[in-house]
């Protein structure tokens, strides 16, 4: 019995947006994350501390009861929670909710599914209750290899043109992209992924139905057909600022990595790499001109966060993978001093070994068997005028 | 005595370039340290633990010995240095260097001199036995206050400008700029600090008497003029590429701190950084487009070398005096949940009470006394229509 419902349309409405519930038990739980996806604002900690200790659908029951009972229940105090819960009770519609579901052929994902983002489980008492995912549900089982790619709405050419190369570069490497679908960076980061043909995920403040911003309707629209679309927010839900600041601790918390490309001084995108840091995730920015105050944020971020100086997708793939690290051209070892000084001796005309050992400052021995050495790799000759230099001059300092 | 020379001819000289100097120890010394400046190499460690175990005449008197005398003299084995010392005792002339240091005006500085640059000695056996320096000798004094401002030959407009901007900052702070005279980077750093008016050291790789590069004659006569230049080398020897290498360690020990503002993935500016941070000295590079291949060297530095992540002159001065570290603009707090949510909620046209706790999910009483919070603030109202927003619109995520 769910109380004010006809748990017959409930469970008819569940099944149809929430793929294969094995009970009546999975259909309550489903139905009671539904709700309090939309009850509780994203991120309320005391919602997340509730549902833990007695499960979804009690903690809807707690709350006709009261904070007296919440409190018997979980411990500690309610009585705020329950005072900001209430109001929502009331006006909040899950049925309403479902069936939008239904229409846009919108999965609700819970934790415990197989597509369920195992890194959302780090957001502890403030994990998402439920997701609202367009587009593959099964797309979500490749955020584990996979970076966010962020940054300023207000990107300039540089940061677009450094995204669709990181982007493209990370989907080559097996990596999902992932990012917010905002103006700027977050649209190149999934165009650029989209385009080579790779996994991308885009996370909104509000529902998966509202597109925003809607000038992005035509690139959400290709993300759901190719990747996911995703929210902890039912669909009709306005994206708020504060939905917009806990968005962004799913795309930190669900990707294995965070890379900023361009963000301001206080650019809403350190919001993201903040909750990256403080999950643990490795973070990662790219530098820029430092008379582009869109690359300050950047630039702060290595400085005062330690945020790793990011400058190619294979840099940023090693943020999750270490050890793909790609073996960097070695570069010739740098020639011994002795080397070095024996062939600044060495002239084009021709001079002989003592003098050589004069002007290098070295023993006459050494020197012979330096000039050996330089003769062997061919950049050394001796002849009537004695010893000089073969190849072409190397530039100084 | 002094074997093969004139004594009264010695000290005359001697006193005409190195001031001051006390007593007939003393010139022995100082000509024993001007000998040892063209006999070894710059950066030569048998000669630096020779020099400290038995003084700069002693050893050359050692010298004349061989090695044997030498071992029994200071332990270890000079067999090797004694082979590469020779030929060069021989063909150097240190009247002819004193002669011309005088000519030019030059003067000798040896360790224990007021203007020798203390942090010298933290090169310990690597340090110079002596120093050759045109132009005010008291300026190596300033020292004490400097940073290092070096890069690459090549660098880009983008580069340059960064480099005036930096260093005429350093010097309006009251630091000495060090460079190496070189194309791009140190040359800029040398011209922004003079018309600016302040300090600035060049550290050159051959005699002061040789400027290189040919092109920069007037910037290091200049430089002589109103700063110092300097050469651990004696005048008339030539520039090479050891020496190069050997005067980045002079920059980076002399200054405070090291700021690399462009480089290539091997330039030579990544050797004084090297340098500076074995000595232990703080280093720091500036970024630019990673799609610049005259900042990879920095983003190297950053990532590979911890260097400090360096934008603007204010930040360059703090690897030196992290105290001074400009206080930044706190930036406006980050509002409170409650704040974000509420002014989400609010419209123009007015909600009641009631409504917009439901719509932010917070309690009605935390609703009433944030909107009076914001009503103070001057961001609500209230009237007919109930609360309503009143500033103006803010940005979104």
């Amino acid at each position: 019995m769910i109380p004010g419902f006809v748990e017959a349309e409930v469970a008819t409405l569940v099944r149809a947006v929430a793929g294969e519930v094995p009970d009546r038990d999975a259909v309550l739980d489903r139905f009671a994350r539904a709700r309090w996806s939309g009850i509780a604002e994203p991120g309320d900690a005391d919602a997340g501390r509730l549902i833990a200790t007695v499960g979804a659908a009690a903690a809807i029951d707690l709350l006709t009861e009261g904070a007296a009972a919440m409190s018997a229940a979980a411990g500690g105090s309610f009585r705020d929670a329950v005072a900001r819960w209430q109001p929502r009770l009331a006006v909040v519609d899950p049925l309403l909710h479902l069936r939008q579901a239904a229409r846009f052929g919108a999965r609700l994902l819970v934790p415990g599914d197989d597509e369920w983002p195992a890194g959302l489980d780090d957001l502890g008492v403030h994990a998402p209750s439920a997701l609202w995912v367009r587009g593959d549900p099964g797309m979500l089982t490749r955020l584990e290899r996979s970076v966010a790619v962020v940054g300023a709405r207000a990107a300039t050419g540089y940061g677009e043109h450094v995204t669709i190369e990181l982007s493209a570069g990370l989907v080559d490497r097996g990596f999902a992209v992932v990012s917010g679908a905002a103006f700027g960076i977050d649209g190149a980061a999934h165009r650029a992924a989209l385009a080579s043909g790779g996994a991308t995920v885009a996370f909104l403040a509000g529902g998966v139905d509202r597109f925003y911003p809607t000038a992005h309707e035509t690139l959400l629209e290709r993300i759901v057909r190719l990747g996911a679309v995703v929210s902890e927010v039912p669909l009709g839900t306005a994206p708020t600022r504060w939905r917009f600041l806990q968005r962004n601790r799913l795309i930190a918390a669900a990707s294995r990595a965070t890379v900023v490309v361009e963000a301001g001084w206080r650019s809403g995108s350190l919001n993201t790499a903040g909750h990256a840091a403080q999950l643990g995730r490795p973070l990662g920015a790219v530098p820029g001109p430092v008379t582009s105050s869109a690359s300050s944020g950047c630039h702060r971020l290595i400085r005062e966060y330690d945020a790793v100086c990011v400058t190619t997708a294979a840099e940023a793939a090693e943020l999750v993978d270490p050890e793909a690290a790609t073996a960097r051209a070695p570069g010739r070892d740098e020639p011994s001093a002795e080397r070095t000084r024996v062939l600044d001796a060495l002239t084009r005309t021709g001079r002989d070994v003592t003098r050589i050992a004069a002007i290098a400052g070295l023993s006459v021995d050494a020197t012979r068997a330096e000039l050996g050495m330089l003769e062997l790799d061919g950049l050394a000759t001796t002849g009537p005028t004695g010893w000089r230099r073969v190849a072409e001059s190397r530039s100084r300092g």
